[in-house]
C-alpha cells in the first residue's frame, strides 16, 4: 500500500471541503509536486484561491461549472459544462503527469447525474499512480469504498442558518 | 452581525483541519487580506505549506511548537514554546492589522494546559475586528460557544489505522 496512490474524500455538510482541497494543493506544490485543481460547480474567477494560486507555477486551477445547480430547473447548461470539464480532465491527465488532481464538488455533479459515476470510477482506475482528492456533499458509497482517507466535514455551527451572506476571504 | 468578525473552529479527529486552515490563508491572501498563521505544535520547516507560502508576501507563517507532546513526559519545553508563541502572537497583533489570524493546533496546547484558555479568550475579545481560525481536536465548549462557524472534521477512514506512515505532500 505504501507505493499506492492516495485517494482522499472530503464530504459532509460543513464548511472546509474546498478550503482543505486548496490547502492540499498548496502543500503538494510546496514539495514541487504538480497539481491540477478543477472546480466543477464554480464559474467565478474572483475567488481568493483563484487570485492567489494563479500566481503560482505548479498549480493548474480550472473552473468548469456554471453556478449552483439547485437554482435551475433546466440542467442542460450544467450537463454541458460538466461534460466539457470531464473532457478537459481526461486531456490534462493524458498530457501531463500530475502528482495530485483535485476534483472539487465532483460529487455534486455525480449526484445530479450530470456525469455517470462509472465514468469517474474509470478515470480513477486508469490513472492509478495519481493522488486524487474528491470533494462534495453525500459522497456515494462506491467512492467511499475505494478511498484511502475519508473525512466528513460536519456542520456544528454556521451563520448561513441565520441568513448571513457569504463573506469575502472566508467563504470564497 | 455583518460587520462582526468571523471566528471559525476546525475540530474533530479527521484529516483536514490544518489543510483547511492553509486553504483559508490562501483565500484571504488572494483578496489581498493580510494573514498570520501560527502553527503551535509543529516545529519543522520542511512542510509543503511552509515552502509554498514562504514565497508569498501577504501570509506570515510561524512555527512555534517543538513536536508532538504526547511523546514526552516532561512538558517544560512545550510549555516554554507555547508561552513564547503566545507572546509573539500578542506582539504581532499589536503591531500589525491582520484580516485573518490562524492559530493551528491551538486546542492541543490548551487541552494540555500549556496555556490557559482564559488567556486565549482574552486575545479573541481584545482583537475583535480580526477574523480568527482555531484548529485542533476537542475544541473546548467555551470556544465553540463563542464561534460563528464550527466544523467537525470526522474521520470516516484513515490509513494511519493500518500503520501507514504520513505521506509527503499529503500529510505535511
Amino acid at each position: 500500500m505504501l507505493n499506492k496512490r492516495t485517494l482522499i474524500i472530503y464530504t459532509g455538510n460543513g464548511k472546509g471541503k474546498t478550503t482543505a482541497a486548496i490547502g492540499s494543493a498548496v502543500r503538494m506544490a510546496g514539495h514541487n509536486g504538480r497539481v491540477l485543481m478543477m472546480q466543477f460547480v464554480k464559474c467565478e474567477k474572483n475567488t481568493g484561491e483563484f487570485k492567489y494560486l494563479k500566481g503560482g507555477g505548479d498549480i493548474d486551477l480550472i473552473t468548469c461549472g456554471c453556478g449552483f445547480i439547485f437554482k435551475d430547473k433546466n440542467l442542460d447548461k450544467h450537463k454541458k459544462a460538466a461534460k466539457k470539464g470531464m473532457q478537459i480532465l481526461l486531456e490534462k491527465l493524458e498530457d501531463t503527469f500530475y502528482n495530485l488532481v483535485i476534483l472539487d464538488e465532483i460529487f455534486y455533479i455525480v449526484n445530479y447525474k450530470l456525469i455517470g459515476s462509472g465514468e469517474l470510477l474509470n478515470i480513477l482506475h486508469k490513472f492509478d499512480k495519481v493522488d486524487f482528492i474528491l470533494t462534495g456533499r453525500d459522497a456515494p458509497a462506491e467512492f467511499v469504498k475505494l478511498a484511502d482517507i475519508v473525512t466528513e466535514m460536519k456542520e456544528v455551527k454556521h451563520p448561513y442558518k441565520n441568513g448571513i451572506p457569504a463573506k469575502k476571504g472566508i467563504e470564497y
